[in-house]
Order: structure tokens, then sequence, then C-alpha cells
């Protein structure tokens, strides 16, 4: 055992990773894994653009459209959606700094509304929620959520209903958050992927 | 048949309607047309904003974020997606001044491989393609353009193979284009919606 080190760091998340991910945002990584699954063509999601009112556009040369004036629009549904094995998926993303609860501010009103909505006509609806202080990313499906919102007063979801209710999703290298491991677990029931 | 006019207008279209019509783009009538379908709960359907790189963001005011400096992005995706009758659906939208043929050219390549993949993965797929000049809008089912398109060398597709191969919309005032009618028809073979 000549040279083996002592305190030797468990394995999976090492030191180097948890560096090489810092400063990435829930954005970022989302972003990644939807690459990562479209250049395998295991799905296809986007998430949509922020929406922008467009005010005053110049054109200093002839073939380019400059926006000089233009203001941020509140969106009417949620961020991300798209089609993975035979159905619609439609989900939002969320970071908070807190360490014991998501607050329930954090989604719109017509966000909630939206995923109903698109649940009754088919989609598969589920929330990434990230709490970024304690390194811990929730896969929450979304009917769990709003039974939730439907049966309580409260203003925000305790951390301990994530850790009892919905699936964590376990960082990786590549790609950085396999949300789509949860939706075959929750709503395909680990079946395997060639029905 | 006291007061009768002799040279009555045919019923349908009146002159009044489409004076009515004139100058609403398709990208307007489909805007109206979704909102009646999510109104009426028939289907839950968005056009993407526009995507955007913003390069300067002001604050003029505490609340306030203004863009200052932004550009057009060519977007990756189809422009128009959402979830009817259990099914993702996909499509994108085109206005040409042309009587005779559709320019491929309008269509760009990475919009035809999207359409690829989100059917590859579920979603049913078409494009709505209007004519202006003619006032002639067709609902153009996904695959079969796709074997046009892979069929061919020709770089435009000619009005008469929309005349004989699509669905013809037609407008009504509410909705203005009444496609999930088509969808019904091409994808469902008509039967009932209370499937």
């Amino acid at each position: 055992m000549v040279g083996y080190p002592t305190k030797r760091k468990p394995m999976g998340i090492t030191s180097e990773t948890s560096t090489a991910r810092r400063g990435m945002s829930l954005e970022e990584e989302l972003n990644k894994t939807n690459s990562y699954y479209l250049e395998l063509d295991l799905a296809n999601v986007h998430k949509k653009p922020t929406p922008i009112m467009i005010v005053t556009v110049s054109y200093p040369s002839r073939n380019k459209a400059k926006i000089t004036e233009a203001y941020f629009k509140t969106p009417s549904t949620t961020d991300y959606n798209g089609v993975y094995r035979q159905k619609a998926i439609d989900f939002e993303a969320k970071e908070t700094q807190s360490k014991t609860a998501f607050a329930l501010t954090y989604l719109h009103e017509h966000q909630i509304a939206h995923l109903r909505s698109v649940q009754r006509h088919g989609a598969l609806i589920f929330l990434i929620i990230r709490f970024s202080t304690l390194d811990e990313t929730y896969f929450v499906p979304g009917q769990k959520l709003l039974n939730f919102i439907e049966t309580t007063d409260r203003r925000s979801v305790p951390i301990a209903w994530f850790r009892q209710e919905c699936l964590k999703i376990p960082w990786k290298l590549t790609p950085p958050i396999d949300y789509l491991k949860c939706v075959d677990a929750y709503y395909f029931k680990g079946e395997p992927l060639n029905d």
C-alpha cells in the first residue's frame, strides 16, 4: 500500500468537478444538456428565447439590423419545451439561494396556468429546481407541485418536501443535468427506451 | 321579392371580410388563432419569441432594464409549437408574394432538420404556407414536403403541388386560420375530438 493516500476523497464528485461546475448557471447547464440530447438524438428540447418588445431598430449598414431600444417582456409560458418518447414535455427551471425553502413567488401565476393547460392537452410537465447554496437539484413532477400549491396556504415549499417527494438529479460532466433519466423513471416507470 | 338585390354576393367571404383581412399578416392571424384555441382550451400553441442577442442593457431607473444594443439571431427551430390531442405539434409558417411557386430558400436547412428531428421524437409536423397575392393558404403535411424536397432538385414548389397535395385553409373571422381542422382531418382522420 505504498504511497496510498490516507484521506482519499470519495468517488464521484471530486473537488475538481465541483470547481469546474462553480459559476455555471442552471440555464447554462440545461443548455449543455439539451445540446447533448439533440446530438445523440435522444430528445428535442429547446429553451425558448426571452421575449423582448422591440421599440427601435436602426440600419447602420444595408444588411445589418441593430436594435437600439427594447425592453424585456414577462414570459407567458414556461422556458423549456420539446418532444421526448412521443410525448410533448414542458418545464420550468428555477434556482434559489435559500437553504430552507423554495419561494412560490418565483413561479408566475401564468406559468402555473400554462403548466396546467399543457398537461391537460397531453404534455409531461415538471420543474427543475436548484438550491444553489446546498448544491442540490431536483426533478419536481408537475402534478405534485400543483397539488402542493392547491392544498396549502404556504408561500414557499420547504426543502424537506423536495427531499421526500422529488427526484434528486445527480450532477455529471456530460450531460450536466440528466433530467431525462428522471422523466424515464417517473413518467415511463423505467420502461426501456425502445418502446 | 321586393328590394331583393339582383347582384347578390356569394355567401361566405364578402367584400367586407376581405377588406377586414387586408393588411393582417399571416403571423397576426396565427396569433389570433392560437389565442382563440387557448381561450376555448382546444390546444396550447405559442409562437416562440424571436431570438435576440443582447449586447448592452442600461438601467435608466431602478426597476426598468432598457436594452440599448441587440441583434437578431437566426432561429434554430421552427416558429410555432404546442400540444394538441395528447400530441406535440410543431410547425413553420411562411408567406410568399409569388403566384406560381414557393421558393425553398424560405426554409432554412436547420428548420428542415428540426422538423425531421421532432417528427422522429413524436411531434405532428406541418407548414402553413400562404400565397398572399392569390389569397390562398395551405396546410402542408410535413412529411409530404420532406418527401418532395428529398426527391427533387427543384428550388421551388409549384402552386399546383399545393393545390393537389395539401389542404386549403379557408379564411374565417374567428379563428382566422383554423388549422387544427386540418390536423384533425390529416392526422386524426377526422376522428371526433373526445378521444
